[in-house]
């Protein structure tokens, strides 16, 4: 069993939270919920809710095992966020699994993790991958070493699926 | 008195809209909404709604003498549309003025046009801009040749005096 931080904040793309964390929990691993402050409540784009348990100020990848990233305009909140990003850069330092939706690449691309590394995401920040020194790949999921992307909602299944190989991999 | 394409969609920043259109058209130039689709209704992150008068896909910056970009969401829904991206592209090709605010830049990321130049943006997509080539300048306003650059809402006084002072030297 894995602890998964899920670092997430307002406007957050709903069934890009909901759908793997479900799967996640129902394969036997913890959710954590990391974000901006602890105990607040975080809204998504559709209006589901989620609860704060930790913030990101008091946390380090020592604490988990692997982290997902939601997409959304949540992404593009964290970012602005030094221990956000200083959070995010420290999974791929230790060479512990993250899986990033959609937008999530704009975090990473903040955390300055993707030189020469293979990422999908959401068509808006093709070009942003890209100039990160990035290879852009337009399929539904892409494996890179710790790193598992996909672009938008449709590819929610193939997400889960390599995310979840890449979990008991790691066990 | 110049003719000035606002191109935008839904989840604009509301006042990085009003503000400079209101100044624009009190300064005695004319504002055309330029979208995704003529006659439909887009609204802004805090409710303002906008009538877009020309798809974008019908029009040229030969039809106009300046681009205002507002921020908030509206430019990552944008960047997505090639005419979008051509339209923005053309106004650098013709070196005509381009006024930026916010998350602005992130269509001139996608038109390919901030390699070598200076900005400011918001402060979310700092790297993105970098990454793209361009001079990150963190300060309320940059006039750089052909464009007119600001971080924030709170910029907008000085965003809005640099931009009617180009318009002013177009004349």
């Amino acid at each position: 069993m894995s602890r998964i931080a899920v670092i997430i904040t307002d406007m957050f793309q709903d069934v890009e939270y909901q759908e793997p964390a479900d799967a996640f929990r129902i394969a036997g691993h913890d959710i954590v919920h990391v974000g901006l402050r602890a105990d607040s409540l975080v809204k998504g784009e559709h209006g589901a809710v989620v609860t704060i348990d930790r913030a990101v100020h008091d946390v380090s990848a020592d604490d988990f095992d692997a982290l997902l990233i939601p997409g959304g305009y949540s992404p593009d909140k964290l970012r602005v966020d030094p221990d956000a990003v200083r959070f995010t850069r420290e999974f791929f330092t230790k060479n512990k699994p993250v899986f990033a939706i959609c937008h999530a690449a704009q975090l990473l691309i903040t955390a300055q993790v993707l030189e020469g590394r293979r990422i999908t995401g959401w068509m808006s920040i093709v070009q942003d991958i890209k100039n990160a020194g990035a290879e852009y790949v337009d399929t539904e999921v892409v494996v890179d070493k710790n790193l598992v992307s996909s672009r938008k909602p449709d590819d929610i299944p193939a997400f889960i699926r390599e995310s979840l190989a890449m979990l008991d991999k790691k066990r």
